[in-house]
């Protein structure tokens, strides 16, 4: 049984992933880091975690399970620091939205006679603003929480009972999890989470040029234009380490927008229209 | 005062005119046609409506108000069909999503001395799907709804009453009015509602191609996937004449889109990336 976490990181994740831990019964300790002291503090007030640490390697050296709840380059700082530091009877996760440079990192620093167990977590849950003030208990309740690398675990370890009752605490926020290749993985996330992040804020920054000046026309667009545009209030400090950990698979899928765009373009008048209309009511359709 | 109101085309927005007309307490008689029969029947069985009509000629002919809530190429049918047969002390309005054919027509066919009045009219409403079922009597609340070619009225005319009244029903209905010169109607809808159609129509599209033999990927995507996605059910049936009546300034907006990609693609690890999240940041923050 899990008695101790650690919650590297209190923004929107890591609060919510102790919020989320609180309400649905988990009775152990809360420990919580985050580089900017005062969202340590909401954090605390908000009832996410029980104590603040000064430090995270201390933080993490005296829990069961360590949550790395911060953007991906962050990630592999503190993977690397960590490394020496945990035991074989210590779990690691992360919150990371590319998988395939933590995956090759969680191989090469953990998962190693002697090292801490790391299991690579990736849970589809978010909101277009960052910070410990928006946590919510219930952000990942029907979610989908993707594991990579988890065949590694079928023939390891101390920590293996640590790596499925964390994956119980996921479940028990509301969450389903996945298991998928990391290399799957983060070409997938390119199409489903991050061609759309993209798309909302070129759409976003095209409109502030378009009709920026003049604000009623986001009235005009009413709830299609808001919708189509929330994403474009995104933090860059958080897609930053998307864009360069995932690129190849977001350029390839950016380009395939881009072409499927032009063909629309071309044919606004034509046949063509009807059936990109119609392959895209079949996408919604099963949805 | 008006006391019998033509609806030409009972489906979403015909129908939710109907029902949002008598929740804001309008007395007067609601007389609806629709080209299917079973759309007409449902807009009555709803309340939307008290009679349906055999024909849009006699609906109208009988109406101190006739509303056109049919596709653009239907609407200029319908008008060059009423234009002889209606007086100059009724009113016909329409909810046409372009204005510059339906304004053109309007000069044209209405607005002249013996002919009825004509008050080009566009609800920025609607939903994902059509249909009488689909109807809503809040659909309006909260909603701009664009009047073109409005100068026109100041120098007219025994239905200039009419226009005013059928303002003030609008009005009760929930929507904001604004009126706006057709042409900038136009350009303008492409950017804040046509632009963001098409791109939700290709991204689904795509996303139809690339992960739509794997359906759970819907779910991984989440809310986000979701919004992005959601007008991809539009249907053709109504964007086809959008598309055919504003290609111009659509195609323009689609362009201008393309490059906004490109040079995000071409910037995912660069500096130009964070610029392009705070422009957007910019948009969204605004609203």
């Amino acid at each position: 049984m899990i008695q101790r976490i650690a919650i590297l990181g209190t923004g929107l994740l890591g609060t919510s992933v102790g919020l989320g831990l609180r309400a649905s019964g988990f009775g152990g300790s809360l420990v919580g880091w985050n580089r900017g002291a005062a969202g340590a503090e909401q954090a605390l007030s908000m009832g996410a975690i029980d104590a603040v640490a000064a430090d995270p390697i201390e933080a993490a050296r005296g829990a069961q399970v360590t949550l790395l709840a911060v953007p991906i380059y962050p990630t592999l700082d503190l993977m690397e620091q960590l490394a020496g530091v945990l035991g074989p009877d210590q779990l690691l996760t992360d919150v990371g939205s590319t998988k395939g440079q933590i995956t090759e990192a969680a191989g090469r620093l953990f998962n190693v006679p002697g090292r801490a167990a790391f299991l690579p977590g990736h849970p589809m849950a978010g909101k277009e603003r960052g910070g410990a003030e928006l946590g919510d208990a219930g952000l990942f309740r029907g979610a989908v929480w993707l594991f990579t690398d988890v065949a590694k675990w079928e023939r390891s370890s101390a920590a293996s009972a640590l790596v499925r009752d964390w994956r119980e605490l996921v479940v028990s926020m509301g969450s389903r999890t996945i298991d998928i290749d990391p290399s799957r993985h983060d070409e997938m996330v390119a199409w489903v989470s991050h061609l759309p992040q993209f798309t909302a804020t070129a759409l976003s920054a095209l409109l502030e040029e378009a009709v920026g000046d003049a604000p009623e026309l986001k009235d005009v667009g009413g709830r299609a234009l808001r919708e189509m545009t929330r994403l474009g209030a995104s933090p860059f400090s958080m897609w930053r380490d998307i864009a360069a950990t995932n690129t190849a698979a977001v350029e390839k899928a950016l380009l395939a927008l881009e072409q499927r765009l032009q063909y629309i373009r071309e044919n606004l008048r034509g046949p063509e229209l009807r059936e990109e209309f119609e392959q895209a009511n079949k996408f919604r359709s099963g949805s």
